[in-house]
C-alpha cells in the first residue's frame, strides 16, 4: 500500500501514482478541500465529475464538530460523506494556531506536550498533543493524515522559529510511535517547518526525511510571504526530501503557485483558494482571474470557462452575474465548479505536458496568456 | 397550441396534458418557483432530473434586476437560465402589493390606470399597468402568462373588495387587448379574486370565465386565511370555471393543500414553500415534515425520504444535519431537492391515483401517515 511510483520526469518536474486503500492517486495533483466535509456547494458526485483524485478535510474542524466519534461511528469519513476516492485529512496544527487564538494571548497555550486551544465557535476549551492529532485522524479514517505540527508565525524569531522547529520534530516522533500498527491503512506524512530560514529548511526536509515516511510535506508557506520567498524555501528544502517519495505543498492553490511548485518537484497542492474566491464572484479561465461583477459580463453569453467541460458550464456568464448579484446559491455553486475544474485540468495538462517533455513550455504559454490581461 | 385535454375523472379531480411550445405538461402538476430565474441552490438540471414539469419566475423580480430588456436580448427566460421545458411567469401583481409597501403609505400607490410602487431593493419608483406588465412577459417569453390583477389585503372591507375586483377585471379585458397577437405563443391566464367572499368570488369567476381564455387561475388565496376559508372559496369558484380549461390555484403548496386542492378540481399549484422550508431545515418525507437540527438525526444514517429517487439522495440524515448546523451551502441543496421532489413525487402519485379511481382513499392514507407524528 502507499507505493509511489514516479512515471516520467521533465527537469525537476515528474509525474507519477500514489495508491492508497481508495484507489490510485496521479501526480502532480490539486486536492479540493472539503473543511467540514464538504468542498462548500459541490455534491461529491460533481467533484467525481469534475475528476478530483483526492479531496482533504480539516481534523480541527471535524474534531470540534461534529466531534470524531460521531464520524467514527458512522463507519469514517469516506462512508459518512460519500466519497469514494482518497482522502487526506491535515492534523489540526495549523489551524489551532490560525484559529484558535492569537499567541501571546490567553487562548492558545504551548508547551512540550501539546496545545491548549479555545474553539473558535463555542469559546470551549480543547487540549490537543500529537498522539490525540493522530488518534483523532485514525477515527476519520483518511487514506492520508498529516503530523501535529506547530506553525509558527510568519513573524517571530529565528530564535522562537528553532524552538518550534524541535518541538515540530519530537512531535513528529511521537506522531509515527502513536501511529505503529496504522501504517497500512493510513499513510502519515511528516511535515517540514522552519519560517523563511533556509538552513532551518535544510535541517527539518533531513530530519523528516530521516524517517522514511510515506510522504513528505512542506507547511508554513503561503502565509504571506512572497513569491521569491515560497520558492526559495522550497529550492531550500526540495534536495533533502527523498526523490521517490511524493512531496506535498501544503496550502497552495493559485495556478501560478501549482506551476512555480510543479517545476521544484512537488507532486502534491491543496487550496481553499478556488472556493473561497468563487464566493467572492471571481473565476478563473485560460486568459485569467475575472470579477463576474464586472458590467462587461452584463450581456456576455459565454461560460466561464468555454475551454472545460463539467455539469454546469453551459450557463452564460451574463446568467450567472445575474445570480451572483442577487446572491442566489447557484451562482457560488456554478463559479466554485469552474474553479476546480479548472485547476484540475491545469494538473492534467501540467502531467500531459511533464510526459512530453514540453513542461518549461506549456509554463511560459499558459501564464503569458494568463496574465495577459492584468 | 395550448391544448387543455382531461385524460381521467375520479370525483371533481382530473389527470390531464397541456400543450405549450416547449412540451406538455402532465397535469394536475407543481410547479417549482425560482424568482429570479433559479430555483433556490438547484441547476436546471437538477430540475430535469426530479421530473419538474413546469417552473415560474417572477416578473416583478425581474422586472427590477436584470431588467426585462437583458433577458430579451439573451433570447428570452428559457434560453437565458437553460431551461428547456415549460416556464410560467406572474404579473408581478402580487409583489407590487406585498414587497413595493404597504398600502396607505406613500410606497404603492394604485390607481384605475395602474400602480405606482417603490422598489425593495433600493427604492426606486416604478409605475407598472396591465399593458406594460404584459409587455415584459411578452419580453421574458414564458410559455404561460398571467394577468395583472389588484391582491386586496386580507384585511380590506368588501366594499374595498369589490373595487378592487371590478379593477381587476377592468385589468384584465386590458391584458387581453395588450396581449393580441401573441396567444399562439403564450398563453394568457385571467386571475379570480374576491377575498373571502363567496359572492365575489362567483362574480369574479363567471366574468374571468367568460372571456374564455386558455386557463383560469385563483388568486388571493393561501395568505393567511384558515384552510376551511381557503376550502370554502375554492368551492365557491370553482363550478363557474370551465370544466374544459386548466385551473391553477396560485401560491399554494403544502402536501395537504395540494391533495385538498386536487380534491376540488384544480391542476395546477407553485408554492415557494418546499425550498423556503428547506433554508430553515425542514424536510419531508412521507412520515410529516421534519426539522433536520433535530436530535433523534444526530446518527441517522437513512437518507431525508427513503423512497425517493433524485440526484443525493444516498447522502445521510446524519450528514445533512451536520451540513445544515454548519451552514454548509450542500445542505440547502439537498433539503431543497428533496422537498420539491417530494411534492412532484406527490403528484404523479395523485396522477396515478386519479387513474384508477383511487384518489379518495390515497388521500386519506397518505395524510394519515404524514400527520401521525404530529
Amino acid at each position: 500500500m502507499f507505493e509511489f511510483q514516479i512515471h516520467s520526469k521533465d527537469g525537476l518536474s515528474r509525474t507519477g501514482t500514489l495508491n492508497t486503500p481508495h484507489g490510485t492517486i496521479k501526480t502532480p495533483v490539486f486536492m479540493p478541500v472539503g473543511t467540514l466535509g464538504s468542498v462548500k456547494g459541490l455534491t461529491q458526485e460533481e467533484l467525481l465529475a469534475i475528476d478530483a483524485e483526492i479531496i482533504l478535510s480539516n481534523t480541527y474542524h471535524l474534531f470540534l464538530r461534529p466531534g470524531e466519534k460521531l464520524i467514527k461511528e458512522n463507519d469514517g469519513l469516506h462512508k459518512w460523506i460519500n466519497w469514494p476516492k482518497p482522502m487526506l485529512t491535515d492534523s489540526g496544527g495549523y489551524q489551532v494556531f490560525s484559529l484558535g487564538g492569537k499567541r501571546g494571548q490567553s487562548r492558545v497555550k504551548i508547551d512540550e506536550n501539546g496545545v491548549k486551544f479555545t474553539s473558535h465557535i463555542d469559546g470551549s476549551k480543547h487540549y490537543l498533543t500529537p498522539e490525540k492529532a493522530i488518534q483523532i485522524q485514525h477515527d476519520l479514517g483518511a487514506d492520508i493524515i498529516m503530523a501535529f505540527d506547530e506553525c509558527a508565525p510568519a513573524d517571530s524569531t529565528k530564535e522562537y522559529f528553532k524552538k518550534a522547529l524541535t518541538r515540530t520534530h519530537n512531535w513528529l516522533e511521537r506522531c509515527v510511535k502513536e501511529h505503529k500498527g496504522h501504517e497500512e491503512k493510513q499513510a502519515l506524512f511528516g511535515i517540514v517547518q522552519g519560517g523563511l530560514f533556509a538552513d532551518l529548511r535544510k535541517e527539518s526536509a533531513e530530519f523528516v526525511n530521516s524517517l522514511n515516511l510515506p510522504g513528505n510535506a512542506i507547511g508554513g508557506l503561503s502565509v504571506g510571504e512572497s513569491k521569491e520567498d515560497m520558492d526559495a524555501m522550497i529550492k531550500a528544502t526540495i534536495p533533502h526530501l527523498s526523490e521517490n517519495k511524493p512531496r506535498y505543498l501544503m496550502g497552495v492553490g493559485t495556478p501560478e503557485d501549482l506551476l512555480n511548485g510543479v517545476e521544484q518537484g512537488i507532486d502534491m497542492f491543496d487550496c481553499v483558494n478556488p472556493t473561497r474566491i468563487a464566493r467572492h464572484g471571481t473565476f478563473y479561465n485560460f486568459d485569467g482571474q475575472f470579477s463576474i461583477k464586472n458590467e462587461q459580463f452584463k450581456n456576455d453569453t459565454s461560460p466561464l470557462c468555454p475551454e472545460l467541460e463539467y455539469p454546469g458550464n453551459h450557463y452564460s456568464r451574463s446568467y450567472i452575474r445575474h445570480l451572483f448579484r442577487e446572491k442566489e446559491m447557484l451562482a457560488l455553486r456554478l463559479l466554485s465548479i469552474n474553479n476546480l475544474k479548472f485547476l484540475i485540468n491545469l494538473m492534467q495538462l501540467i502531467r500531459a505536458n511533464i510526459e512530453q517533455g514540453t513542461f518549461q513550455e506549456f509554463k511560459t504559454t499558459f501564464l503569458e496568456r494568463f496574465n495577459s490581461k492584468k
